[in-house]
């Protein structure tokens, strides 16, 4: 049996009844090393298989042949397995055997879910998910997203938004979503949420700093009714108090 | 100390380790009476509040209260209760309060992740959330971002698909959707997602029978590149394989 895990963003606190339960349970856990060191505590006794950040195809197919072969494994993903994460490419490259091997997919607190929680609750109306990578999406077809998001004003979460090999796409986005949102408009950062060195911080677009932003960063952005009373960043579901 | 809780979809199993130790810690428990059921077996010895459907402000009021002569309170959300959930309204409730009550959002599994986990895949390329509850949001302005989100191509998962009150709304928003997607189109539904009866079931928006879906589903729209493979809904991340 191969389980595909979300462990959420980071700590244990996060995580599932189901996932915990599923660590302690396998015999063999194959993973990211980064995402290794997040369960580091639970590993005793188990055989690891890592690989480096771009193997995941390596990965998917390492972990199928194991499960081929009769143990029970987990591959694991932070935040959840669906979201940009092993899911889908595991099922790929299942899809692609001869044998068919039983899967089953653990869901996890994904990013945007937890640092909403710590920023306060800005995502309680419509919203999106769009990842700022570019390396499998075009970028004509992101910016398209970017721009429909912002027309429609949904809460927008971004994914990806910077990494030094494309440090300008959350400049040239937030361009796009000024097109049509405020330049008030409320933002929240959630920086390694859940991890060690937690940052939350809210601004408005105008404001942001785009050089505090890393790729363990979310940013999410406010809807025209978004506010911040008691420094939490609030969308309002539209109750008349 | 307040804790706005999210329960996840429906079993023990898919809580956060946080939420559980909460609602064991807690000596107050305030929610609507059916997601008071989800945490039963852990309510021993611990002062309950229940209110009816529409009472969330009212709930909200008095999880505050409580909260303020110095107790322990969770007030409970199923999913996520920062999506369509209790979170903001009780931030907002809170905000009018002068008495400051210190308050933690702790995340959930909401709807969307636990049916895209049961199906497979089908969020791994950028998602949009809409509610087709038209209580609190105009429908022109839900209309508006439906259509968004369709010509963009995101992947949409539908909130509030369908009830007694508002038969309508998802065939309306289903022919909205097909002035620009397909109608062979890939869609997902997940009933009752980690609840007794839960149904999972892979169609298109063509054959979607509407009359199947109800309030406790969630509709997952798929993208121009969602597939199904061995009975799962996958919407490929663009690995070449
Ligand atoms: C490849 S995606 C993986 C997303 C993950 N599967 C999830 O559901 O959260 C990586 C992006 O997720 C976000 N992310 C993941 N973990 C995070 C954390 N602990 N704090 C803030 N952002 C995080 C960042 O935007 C990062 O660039
Ligand atoms: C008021 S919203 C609450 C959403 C919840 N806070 C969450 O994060 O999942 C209610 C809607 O959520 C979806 N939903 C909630 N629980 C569900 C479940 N167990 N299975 C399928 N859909 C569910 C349905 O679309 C339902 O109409």
């Amino acid at each position: 049996m191969l389980y595909i895990v979300g462990l959420g963003p980071g700590s244990k606190n996060l995580m599932t009844q189901e996932a915990l339960d599923v660590i302690k349970k396998v015999h063999t856990i194959v993973g990211y090393i980064t995402y290794i060191h997040l369960v580091e505590s639970m590993l005793n006794g188990k055989e690891v298989i890592t690989t480096g950040m771009r193997g995941e195809i390596k990965r998917s197919q390492k972990a199928l042949e194991i499960a081929a072969t009769g143990k029970d494994v987990a591959i694991i993903s932070s935040g959840d397995a669906g979201i940009y994460g092993m899911a889908g490419l595991v099922l790929e490259v299942a899809s692609k055997m001869d044998q068919q091997i039983d899967i089953r997919v653990v869901p996890g607190i994904t990013a945007s879910i937890g640092a909403a929680a710590s920023l306060g609750a800005p995502l309680m109306n419509d919203f999106c998910h769009i990842s700022l990578s570019d390396l499998m999406t075009p970028w004509e077809v992101i910016k398209k997203r970017v721009d429909a998001a912002a027309k429609a004003d949904f809460v927008i979460c971004l994914y990806n938004p910077r990494s030094k090999g494309r440090p300008n796409n959350l400049r040239e986005a937030l361009d796009i979503i000024l097109q049509s949102k405020s330049e008030n408009t409320i933002v929240g950062i959630g920086k390694d949420v859940a991890r060690k060195h937690e940052i939350e911080k809210i601004t408005t677009i105008r404001d942001l700093d785009v050089t505090e932003v890393n790729m363990t960063t979310i940013v999410i952005i406010g809807n025209k009714n978004t506010y911040v009373s008691n420094g939490r960043m609030i969308t309002p579901r539209g109750y008349t108090l």
